[in-house]
């Protein structure tokens, strides 16, 4: 790719922003926008298979900076066993596509189940399968937790600290943490966990904070500056850890995905100059 | 009002869970239903006046477990001095219904604030004004942390660990903290909190967590039962703790609210005996 402006050097964009781009789009328009890396999806990557969606990443240029998504790991019996399955082939996907990041959403509680405290100990035993298989193929596993509203239905890990505090019984090289602003931006502990995940940060994301949410609360997922969240803050703090990886951008929105995704990229890059490398 | 049935002792209902009865309507409901004690909130009490409301209270032979609510702390200046003047006429309200608890919901951002750090200074500096008001008055401020999802738009304090660390730098007669299960059930931190919360622990709230979320998340909290919640954990981690008060139940729910209320407070007695109350 052409002469990146040298501000934008670690300014990543996740996929998903993009929703309706395929991996090819994806690509050729980081290309056109000077965006130099770029975090994929399994699913569009699958609709091409990994060969041809890393050799398109390397043709352009650009780094590969995650993978989403792993995990969904709270299920027991065969549902379980399919998981660990379906997770080794998303460690080898990230292998081939060569970025050492695999995020995980370690997924919610079990149809019908109140078991909390069992659903967060069967991700710690899949965890504990995974986490060689992934350090063997230089992969690491990137546990992600999610906005408390998220706990019953997609990720039972919902702060940082029990992230860390999951992430810290595995090498450092096998399994990370996902600083995510929109998760943690209300955390009182939010600083000193930062501080503490040093060299566990395998991502740092951005997207705000919207309110009122929409109807479906996944898609509450801002453009940084539309919502609630000071994010110069979590730079710094993330910096400060030690962090020197990608800052992803990942928004889960309609607007933005009825927006023509030129015009995000635009407003993205206008964004993270102004309201997350600020001072 | 007559005899209650010993195992619903301890249950209360917060009024709100009924929104389309009055203040006299609710008194009649409970006693109709055998529930001795009831949660007010300060608006449908102003219709009638506070006098007014003790006497039906009283007349009727129960309890008034809480007044909600005080709170509102984070703006500055004017609006800040207007919330603090609220406040106090909140804490002789409650004074004048015979209830020690205020529950206290802190409030959100101001209008285009991102200054979180700044609006929790503001909520401990009101509190250091509040407190000795309060317990002059035979009041104590019940600190509520509210879901993180509501941490933009209604409360900056979003965890029982916050809330503790907040209450205790007051008297334990001035300054508690409310333990409701909607807003904290996910916290892997909840159970070494509630333990550390001891005689701080001003009132014990109950309702479930809904998912799909409702299009306003503020009416999430669903009957027990109909979430994700396991009760008898959050009952006996609040008994442990040397809480001997009510358990009111308190659902916000657009389907709660179209249901008879009668109908609505015979459910609730059922679920409390066979969920909250269960081993």
């Amino acid at each position: 790719m052409s002469a990146v402006d040298p501000r934008l050097a670690k300014l990543s964009l996740n996929q998903r922003t993009t929703e309706r781009w395929s991996v090819r789009e994806a690509v050729d328009g980081c290309v056109r926008a000077g965006i130099p890396a770029i975090g994929l999806w399994r699913e569009p990557v699958a609709e091409i298979g990994v060969a041809a969606a890393a050799k398109l990443v390397a043709d352009a240029g650009l780094r590969v900076s995650s993978l989403c998504r792993g995990g969904f790991l709270t299920a027991d019996g065969e549902a379980g066993r399919a998981a660990l399955e379906d997770n080794r082939r998303a460690v080898d996907e990230a292998a081939g596509l060569g970025t050492d990041c695999l995020v995980m959403v370690v997924g919610g509680l079990p149809p019908g189940s109140r078991d909390l405290i069992g659903a967060r100990q069967r991700v710690a035993d899949a965890l504990a399968e995974l986490a060689p298989y992934a350090g063997e193929r230089g992969v690491r596993l990137a546990l992600e937790p999610l906005h408390p509203m998220y706990c019953a239905d997609r990720a039972v890990l919902s702060t940082l600290g029990q992230a860390l505090d999951l992430a810290e019984r595995f090498p450092v090289e096998q399994v990370g943490v996902v600083v995510d602003t929109f998760h943690i931006w209300w955390d009182p502990d939010v600083w000193r966990q930062i501080e503490r995940a040093g060299d566990r940060i395998a991502s740092f994301q951005v997207c705000d904070f919207l309110t009122p949410l929409p109807a479906d609360v996944l898609l509450g997922r801002g453009m940084m500056g539309d919502g609630h969240i000071d994010f110069p803050p979590f730079r710094r703090a993330v910096e400060q850890a030690g962090y020197t990886g990608d800052t992803e951008v990942e928004i889960f929105n309609a607007e933005v995905w009825a927006t023509d995704p030129d015009e995000v990229l635009a407003t993205m890059k206008d964004r993270y100059l102004h309201l997350v490398l600020a001072d």
